[in-house]
């Protein structure tokens, strides 16, 4: 079994939390990839750089400053932190990009109403299986910083979330795959404000209902959706869950299971 | 035959060279590995982010911020942009530090009379030879940073020289290995203000003798040091010469040959 997590970036903004998330991902066993999210930093650095977020009608955009930016803050700053810190905990981590072995060829995104620069769209056909499987093989741990490249030279920026359903989706056609997107809170909740009322299974064929009941909503709706379309697609199960819980979520004692 | 590359900072700096470099690289055969110096970008972006470079007695000193800031700079910014653009030449790199696949443990430099800060020291058995044969033997060209780690999540600042060498050097027990310093001389010059006096072959028993002389002195001292070391070590060949020119340094009709 590959187990697919995805970390947050209110994670890796939260050097408690990043340390406690490092030690159990570390502990959990079989192939395994890490793709890790952003988070604030970059932002925090941008500033200090004097690249400003840049957006257009509310939509982030990536114009040439903030790739770079990007670029030396998740490829460089996070992802060696997280990979030498893996390291450390005897899991031996390779910390890579879309890039680095052609792992995601992404299409930069084309222009329409909103030119979003350098952003890279990917589907499950962006991933070399070849490359992911030889890595994993090896018994290296992928820990992928939310980066492609398009073939062209030029990196670009993907949405970690999308990296980690694109990559758990093309390798389900060779191995068994989980798919696990770790963030702040325990799963899905039937009410928003408790913490304790997490569903524990949503069936894909329940998604319909539970969106039109209002139980599914706001910012969980896409990643819900992405689960039910990984799930249809091969992937074993989706499980959206506390990363600091990441063995309960995989042993199905915790989080929402998607199935 | 694997070949290992260094490429110093200056041609990092110069977009143009760069690019011819990298087509160079791209396009010569076998294994190999492309060791990247820093340039000085990484000062500029300091200057921006209100990191000065720190000096104690003359010498560089890496304090935590520095170490950020290189981090961002070599792993995240430099070798990223290398691994794409080596990947749209359809040459397979992978770019990483010392820390991801665990392919250089360090140890941080012991403070006497200069505390260095996270500096990383590194012999020839401070390399994952098991690693290293690993990427290679799956067609890969790591890109190394000039980064390393020190086994307990930390990262640590090597330099590229000093890298290259230590690879050259792990690597030749399992392979034969070829060791060139890319710059931007056209090699060991007899006399140091005249391009056309390259010296085309140094044997290491000539060293004593040329060093003497003052044929060979400051930075090129250190270099030839090492690449004599190397030798003796085991390595086929060491080549110093114009990184534009990489085909004939490898062929022979260019640059200084130590054998």
């Amino acid at each position: 079994m590959l187990t697919v997590v995805k970390v947050g970036g209110n994670i890796i903004d939260d050097e408690k939390k990043l340390a406690s998330f490092l030690e159990v991902f570390a502990s959990i066993g079989g192939n395994k990839i890490l793709v890790h999210g952003g988070g604030k930093i970059a932002s925090t650095i941008g500033e200090r750089l004097g690249i400003a977020p840049n957006y257009i009608d509310g939509r982030r955009i990536t114009n040439g400053e903030t790739l770079k930016l990007v670029t030396m803050v998740y490829a460089g700053l996070i992802n060696k932190s997280i990979a030498a810190r893996l390291q450390a905990k005897g899991c031996n981590a390779i910390g890579i990009t879309g890039a680095d072995a052609n792992i995601i060829k992404a299409v930069k995104r084309p222009v329409k109403d909103v030119d979003y620069g350098y952003v890279g769209d990917i589907t499950e056909t962006s991933i070399s299986v070849a490359s992911v499987s030889l890595l994993l093989n090896a018994g290296l741990v992928p820990v992928v910083a939310p980066l492609t490249h398009d073939g062209n030279g030029m990196m670009l920026n993907t949405n970690a979330d999308t990296i980690a359903q694109e990559l758990a989706k093309a390798m389900c056609k060779v191995m068994a795959v989980q798919l696990v997107y770790g963030f702040e809170k325990d799963g899905v909740l039937k009410d928003a404000t408790d913490n304790n009322s997490v569903i524990s299974e949503i069936m894909v064929a329940d998604f319909d209902r539970l969106k039109s009941d209002g139980i599914i909503n706001g910012g969980m709706l896409p990643k819900l959706q992405n689960a039910c379309a990984a799930i249809q697609y091969g992937v074993s199960k989706v499980i959206i869950g506390n990363a600091m819980h990441l063995p309960e979520l995989i042993n199905g004692t915790a989080g929402t299971q998607i199935i």
